[in-house]
């Protein structure tokens, strides 16, 4: 009989474990969230050994109803580790030996903690994936109804943090829908890729019982099983594909966040965060600090270390299994769930924020007009290269002179090129600038409002895997 | 008329570039491959300007002949940059406009720099990711040829890189099939979502000239164009993606070629690489390096740094274009080349290799089948666990009186167990070993067979994209 | 009278925080283990405001006993957080308030949570170096005591994993030395570069209290102040300098981790770790696996993420202080732990390691020699190209014809050279190689004699910080 | 005779290099650049040669004669690389054998690629990183220069971009000096530590031929030996802390170039760059954004990536020197060159910028004094966290009542609290604000006019390395 105070693969040892190394290794405190998959590829995998004989029947309901006592205990947080329990995995089995006798001594037939390990892996992405995707949805949601409201308010549009040409604060909205669109498909994408399951590869060339692979899939939700042990126990790279995405979620945040905070200092003012998602200051009492969105940008950071720490575990690792891979989990589980986190509180900020249409309209400096000069001059008949030194000339003597560039008269207009007439000034409009932005994709208010319609049949269409 | 010799952008300026910050900024030596692009693009773009009236009939001839001149001197690499030439595309507008006059001065009308270089990037990767998809293709039919020559090699497999259980070189071999299948899958799904137009997005509100952007789209090859002008002309992530892909593509290469480094080692001696894949030493006359899979190794170091240089880049930028975008393309283009040199080398030295099946044979140390003992009380009834722990003490004891596992003499064995019966040394065999895993994806002979076949059909039905 | 459920700085707040977001931004799991550091400096703040009569000195006395309590309380883990203990400096002024009334409620008098914070951090780094130092310091005696067992042993040395060049194992082991010695000046010069007191710097423009900043940083131990209060709360280099080197030790340990993983290879067999630095296998019985240096190498690329972390938070932040820099601490302080342990961890594993001098030896092949012989040639007045690529083809000859290099008859090398004469095979012995690398540094028994010194006295003299 | 087309080391091969991986395999290109290092060390190793009398003098005058032809071919631009040259170090001795015949055929007695790369590589170090220095010297210069014209500037110092305490512009500026000052001492620190030369360290196990290490190291200029081989010839931790240091200096110029680039929007317009280092749009006019802090902030992102490559290269490498190595040479070269530029740049841009002290005064929002009316009321008796309350109350209706806090009337400040009196209004200006903040290190006007000493005396104490 086993004791179960020792560690389960001790047969060969003569001595113990090095106390220090012991909680070096120890990896319960990370993998204890694997604990409802760990139980659920138990389970299959009992009814696969009853399938093939190696249990009865009376074993196997031993075993089954061992489990569920033993979820029940992780369900209530009464589970109760033990000091050789390295990790959720020979914690379950100890404890369901423990339950069931040699019931339980037997459930680690034919397999390996090597692809039970990614096994319950992949079944926890199965499950935490969609739940981020539902939190993308959430997002692009939140920015359509706000956008909606925004469908008249129009401000300056930046490029290098210069004011450039005038949009629509719908069409800046909407512009994060797109990113979150494609990062949802890479969700799907990779959750469709890791839809395999490696139980069956054994510790690395496959396992040596006659279980139906087909049928345990399809009991634990796989739509299809991997096809080779070596790589089924060895590859990461599902688990850093994940964490890509997750860092893309965190860049594509990280910038709107960086724009929001900018616009929310006085000298911007186009945007005030809801004290619900702002925080003061410990020192400085007139302070309301927007550290929603920096914390969202900061946190952008830490995944993209987890990016790193996760290639560079794998670069170079010979193969098959290695212990190194057990730092897997850590970055993968830390990134999904700071995204998670980051999208929700991002949508919320969002949500609560107030924008200043009218702050924005004033902001909105004429030069802005200034390639729509250039274009007017180009309607008429002058290549545009020439318009845009001809205007940068006129914009430069606006600029020495302190005169906006509307407000300059037909004749001094004139003095740089007789294309200029009356019609002039008329074209030297924001609305005027607008309209002409309505190629599909454009900024002026009939693309605007053709682009909510694709958004929101992309939104609709789009199965929330 | 504009003077060539200073910047296409100098209308609003009094003063000239710091010269010490133009030769910082231009970015020619980079994005001078992208030559085929701009011309295609600049193509393009004429003839929608014609379609609208900007360009007469004559016009646009003389810009298409103009831009076939431009093809002409860079494919003799006769073409002349100057000084004032930031970049590609402004060289290409210069020289058009010194060739077409006018109505080269008219070319960029209605669109920008912003637009036109992420126009010119996607239309690059739709040119160079199908190559490096073909040398993915080439390596994985390379390795089913060499798996085909060693359907009976048998060799030691390794966990933690002690000898575990005995596998088929074959099933090594067609381990890295696999994931290269997933790449080849990352490669075409990010493909496809960079089959979209940005152009006409203009500097980021959209273009104000009502060309066809969906005909432009389709003449160049595009299958969509975006949705959302700042998207567009800000983003990055596509990139990004591609350089993810690569980084994927090179830690697969890099764990493998660690394998086949280490087998190369006098001490394993599986494998050796032909001389025209290895070096020698400048200093020992003996040498005989391999160092081809060492630089691919090596490399995927530098391609992990082009995915934090990206990310680095893109966190916390604001929006919508700032000049730090121009960083994109190093890390872009050297993680595209390296891969795909790395991909073919790395080809070229698995064809080339001898692998050595008597070595692996006489590498096999019999404890490899500890497992196969477990199973065999298993199958007698013992529970596993207990199998495992009594097994351990079996070969503590074999290891310590230095015999080899399977020379175990019956009674040596029944002293442990009364399970242990005369069938026992014929179920330590290797041989047995590997025809009990015949799980499909495990190396059991038979298992491996389907896998070819697995493989082959998968390569076959794949769109070349 | 401040309502102690609600945050410190709720003056201007009329609103609620939003609980999902107040989860978010909550630091107190991640500060805790500063409690020491901040009472610390609380201790020395409150002493400071008593030196300005802020506080009479019953108010000191009152401030000082309950941080004493507050400190009994964290001892004893009876320290009980509230919902609105957004970090542990507001925890700890929240309880001192508690506790001391008005006096508790003047501790923030002056100074920001901004300098304290990092004023807690240098702190804490001041204790927990020198913790490093010393457990690098004692790896650095382990490697002394296990290369003075072996000072005898001789081993092949390796480049390109191939055979080169025989050295000394005492060598070997002793090339770990020098850069741990390395590793250990630059923790003393990171130290002593973060040995400056940011307190009194206030949020970012420097207190509006004349407290005597020199006399505070005397009391806690600090060497200087720092010059600008701008600079002393937004820049964070110094956690990162940190970081980076201990990745560097990370780095060093990584791969003499792969170099004993390899040797414990079966077909190695250099060395093999002790029991008590092992695992076994959940399915394998008879595996014994190194895990403790696979973690290793393992954890060093979690060090190098948190270095990206770190990196990435930083690049393009705004100045001074914004929330982002929350997420400094979890790579520093999970950088500190992980390095420390795996320096302890890495000891213990060579310390119980079994090297195997016979099997070293019996590795030894004699193409080893190969260079000796071309040396040989090189004294006897053939310039050394020349010789090098002789020996070649000799090298090139005695494989193809599967004779050692050192049997080759004088007549067969003659046959390459008539400078080849009867005392070439005494030359061409192990025992000779070695002792021609006697220069200062190589591995020729003398010199290693003098290393061995060197490292001593190196070892030695150095201050523990 | 060796055949001077074919490689060096080919005498073992009897096939020749795969061509696509000879290309692959080549550094011409990279490290063409070492060539001044690689003719010093190639003559300081010849007179060591001779010394022991492997040259006569005239081989040695032949050798030192060619050495110097070839470094007038480099320097002429006429060196003629051959395919065969695989590296810069080959190059040479292949030329040098070409000039000088048996003694160019002798030059490589007793040393190997290994330890001259490293020689190489460090001596190199010592020629750029002294410039660099030099780089950071001029900007803190430059950063004194421009501070002492705005000693009398106010402006809004930030946090979380959100206006938190008048600053000094010339203490902001003064807060880059001494991060500048401490990436100095990481280079002097670095610097002194890569003062090794590893030269005599042979492959890997020393050199077999008695030259004098110590004086070959004067000669070259080194201060000090390396003690193993081994360590001298496998270890890139120096590189690494070089890209370190440079990541750190990146880092420090994207954060104030990020302050920078806000500062010149028309929003903030506390700032405008000079047209020198400013650029235009291909597109809108009117713009002149400011693209050379853009690069810089870029630019940053480049060398993250470099770190990363290098540690990712590092890590996990088994000894002793392995082909991967090659890879270290592109992200140093690049992290130095990038660095170097950036500094300039970055100074040029500081130079010539115009700061707008009008624009920085009107931007002061009077909330900025809302901590001095906190202290105000602290100095009257309150503590200090009940003064923050009620003035963040106070706020609160100041900002809902749209009115200045400091235009709140008495009456309406007593209502909140008895201890306002007639002075309160004396406390509430900008200047009071300032002379408060006198504390060493503070933005108050003496205190800065004392931090100008300190820098200046840091400045030129500091050794110029």
């Amino acid at each position: 009989m086993t004791n179960p105070t020792s560690k389960l693969w001790s047969g060969r040892f003569s001595d113990g474990t090095n106390p220090d190394f012991a909680a070096f290794s120890r990896s319960v405190n990370v993998d204890l969230r694997l604990w409802q998959e760990d139980i659920a590829v138990n389970r299959a995998w009992a009814k696969a050994l009853a399938d093939i004989d190696i249990y009865s029947n009376e074993e196997l309901r031993q075993v089954l109803a061992g489990l569920e006592t033993i979820a029940d205990e992780f369900e209530k947080r009464a589970f109760r580790f033990q000091e050789a329990d390295e990790d959720i995995h020979m914690a379950v089995e100890r404890r369901i030996t423990e339950i069931a006798g040699d019931a339980g001594a037997k459930i680690h037939t034919g397999r390996s903690r090597n692809d039970q390990v990614m096994t319950d892996v992949l079944l926890y992405l199965k499950h935490v994936l969609p739940a981020l995707d539902g939190n993308l949805q959430e997002l692009q949601s939140t920015l359509i109804s706000r956008a909606e409201e925004h469908v008249d308010t129009v401000m300056p549009g930046y490029t290098h943090l210069q004011q450039a040409q005038p949009v629509l604060l719908a069409h800046y909205l909407l512009s994060l829908f797109w990113p979150l669109k494609r990062d949802r498909e890479r969700l799907h994408q990779v959750l469709d890729r890791a839809d395999v399951m490696p139980l069956g590869s054994g510790a690395l060339a496959g396992g040596a019982f006659p279980v139906d692979r087909r049928s345990i899939a399809e009991e634990l939700g796989f739509a299809r099983i991997s096809e080779n042990s070596i790589d089924a126990v060895s590859d990461r790279d599902l688990l850093l594909e994940v964490v890509n995405v997750a860092a893309m979620i965190m860049l594509h945040l990280s910038r709107y966040a960086e724009d929001l905070i900018l616009w929310s200092s006085t000298e911007f003012g186009f945007v005030e965060l809801s004290e619900a998602f702002s925080t003061g200051s410990s020192m400085m009492p007139q302070k309301k600090n927007p550290d929603s969105l920096e914390l969202v940008r900061g946190k952008a950071a830490r995944v993209l270390g987890h990016v790193t720490a996760l290639q560079a575990l794998l670069k170079g690792l010979p193969l098959t299994y290695a212990r190194d891979l057990q730092e897997d989990k850590p970055p993968l589980f830390d990134a999904l769930d700071t995204t998670s986190d980051s999208v929700r509180i991002f949508t919320g900020a969002v949500r609560d924020a107030s924008f200043h249409p009218e702050r924005m309209r004033q902001a909105l400096d004429d030069l802005l007009l200034a390639t729509d000069l250039a274009d007017y001059l180009t309607r008429k008949g002058m290549p545009f290269r020439n318009a845009h030194e001809l205007v940068g000339k006129i914009v430069n003597e606006a600029v020495k002179r302190k005169v906006p560039l509307t407000k300059l008269p037909l004749s001094a207009l004139r003095s740089y090129s007789s294309l200029f007439e009356a019609d002039v000034h008329e074209a030297l409009t924001v609305e005027f600038s607008l309209r002409l932005r309505e190629l599909p994709g454009g900024t002026g208010p009939d693309a605007v409002r053709e682009q909510f319609e694709k958004a929101k049949n992309c939104i609709e269409m789009e199965r929330r895997i």
